[in-house]
This record gives C-alpha cells, structure tokens and sequence, in this order.
C-alpha cells in the first residue's frame, strides 16, 4: 500500500465517510468515496482517481527565452512541447523545500538545466488539472536566470524525451496561439505569469485561426 | 462496453500492439497499453486512464465580465470558482459542431447564460489536462456576448454548483494571482486568451506574494 500525502483533507462542511479502493497501480489509484459536502447533507458516492502531486517549471535564461523539452505522450501516441515537469515523492510532504527541490531535480534531469547566480525561484501556486476526477494538483515554480548544468541531463529511462530548446517569448506567443503548446503544465503556468504581466502577447490578431 | 470517441490514433511512429481494460467505471477506463514510440521500437507498456473530452467555455457578457461558477470539486473536498464546462458523450465526434453544442449547453445548465444577438463563438484549440497519464482533452470555446438565457440554470443533480457571478478582466487578473482560480480548464483558456492578446495584467507587482 502506498503511502500518501496529506493534501486532501475535510474542509469546512465536508466529511468522507468511506473510502473504498476500487483498483490500484503504481501510477494511480481509484477511489470510490462516500462524502457529505456544504450542499449535500446526504451521503453521496463519487469515484476520485488519486495520483502524486506534481511541480511543473517555467525556467527562464538570463536573456529571458523559455525552456522547454519535446516528449513522448503516450496516452496521446504524439509528442508535446513542455515545460520541465515532474512528481513529488508520495513519501514526502508538500512543504515549499520538497516542492522546490523537485522541480530543479526535474529541470536538470529532464532538461539539463540548473539555477545560475543570481537566479530567482518563486512560487506560482498550484493548479488542479482535472478537480472532477482526480485528486492531482501541479505546483508551478518560475526560475528566472537558468544556465545549462554541468552535468547536463539525465533522462529517466521511462521517460522519451526527444529535445531541448529555448524559445523567446514571443515563439512561446505563437506556440500557444497555434496550439503547439497544449498541455495544462504550460498553459497553467502561462496563465499565472500572465497574471502578474509577466507574459502575454500585446497583438490583438489573428485569433479564431 | 462504453462506446469511444476516436480521438487518439497511432500517429507517425506510433504502433498501439495491445489494449487491456484493467478498470472501468462509468467515469473512467484504466487501459494497460503495449506500445512503440519513435524514439522506443521495442513495445514497452503504459497505463492510460481513459477520459471523455470536454469542453469549457470563457464566456463574456456584451460589457466584457467573465461568466464563472463556484463549484464542489469533491476530489479536493473543496468548492473552485471556474468556467462552465463540461463532457462531449462518448458516442459523438469530436467535430466543431458536437463541441459547440456541448460547450454551449454547459453554459446554460450550469451558468444560466446564452448567446445573445450578436454574439460570437470562436475555438481555441484543445489542452491535454494530464498527458502522461490520461487521454482526456478539453476543447476550449471564447463565446462574446452572452447574455442570461430565458429558463434560466438547469443543474445536473449530481453536480453543485454554488453560484454564478460575471467577474471583469481585473478581478480575474486577481483571482489568477491569489490561486483562487486553480482549475486547468479556466486557467488554459486564460493562456490561450493571453497569447491573443485578450486577457492580461500589466502590472508587474505583487509576483510571488
């Protein structure tokens, strides 16, 4: 049995009542839950996938460009342009220490990439890439000042990671307009950054293409 | 036996040599996979969960406010302010026609909204909410002009939703910032928007609060 973190618990006016474990890999687990919730005083049945919390990285050069990697999606059968991503140990909690020290693990040995001096790590938040269904919940982590490391990548054999590059803000613009970029790791982050004004397009065409 | 949608196909270098169902409910199918990839030509396996795609909607009402609802999102035992969204039935294509109807019908049972004279419907593309793990694909659809529908919200009993409200582009900006929007589906329309130019902050302060 695995052991799991502790993000998830009864929040004001929730009680689960019953979790029952419907099937289990090593990957994933499904729930099947009985709950109240603020709404519904009635005990009610849902089924929750359960899998590790994850950190994804939008890691910045000191000349700004973004680094990504173009990996294999299997679920998918194509490969995706990414930001570096990867999963916090079940074991550990999801305290600022582990969150970070997984994305710069993630970084280098996905993408070979390390903090330079003077770099910058700031949290960014989690996203919840599918709260109807599973439990999953990314951390995003913006690295600012990110330089090639020593030692270069070390890919996970169960990883296919095909590239490396770094592409300027306004080739990250018109890989999001295109629909290139297209995973939640990405867009999320983008979609954070750009709240703080950090990234957008400023060119008002071509939408609808 | 659920009925699929064909969305995902052996793309160029792709070979799926077997499907085995380890799971299935009616939310969800657990697929053990055995595959080749471009970069893996000896077939390795995969856990795929199987998802029905989805859609979401950014609708904005003829002033330019955001149609968002609060939602129990029961996997984090928590209520989420988020677009309108929702599933495409499995025995339907994934044409603009059945996303648009999906998307549309979503805004009016959930949020009580409908395109008003005028309005407009555009695509912006698909994101892949977790792509290492499930196939599930969320079309998003940037409606303008919307206005409240004549019979008002029609909620499905199984899902509670707690409040509609229109939020402006500067509440949203703050609502991205704080992490009280948290959701891919809004948060990867907000991106795909950004790079169009449609959404955005240009106040650099704050980041990392």
């Amino acid at each position: 049995m695995t052991r799991f973190h502790q993000f998830v618990t009864d929040g004001e006016g929730w009680e689960t009542k019953r979790v029952e474990v419907s099937f289990e890999n090593p990957y994933l687990q499904i729930q099947k839950i009985q709950v109240t919730s603020p709404s519904r005083s009635e005990a009610f049945e849902w089924t929750v996938c359960h899998r590790k919390g994850g950190v994804a990285v939008a890691a910045q050069t000191p000349e700004g460009g973004f680094v990504m990697i173009r990996q294999e999606r299997v679920p998918f059968r194509e490969s995706f342009w990414e930001f570096p991503a990867g999963q916090i140990e079940e074991s550990q909690g999801h305290d600022q220490e582990a969150i970070i020290a997984t994305g710069m693990r993630e970084l280098e040995e996905e993408a070979g990439y390390a903090l330079g001096q003077g770099g910058e790590v700031e949290s960014l938040h989690y996203y919840a890439s599918s709260p109807g269904f599973t439990d999953e919940h990314v951390y995003m982590l913006w690295v600012r000042g990110v330089v090639p490391a020593l030692g270069g990548s070390h890919q996970d054999p169960g990883e296919s990671i095909l590239e490396v590059r770094v592409f300027s803000g306004a080739e990250i613009v018109g890989m999001v307009r295109s629909g290139t970029i297209r995973d939640a790791n990405t867009l999320c982050c983008l979609a954070r950054l750009g709240a703080f004004g950090a990234w957008a397009s400023n060119d008002r065409t071509g939408i609808g293409e």
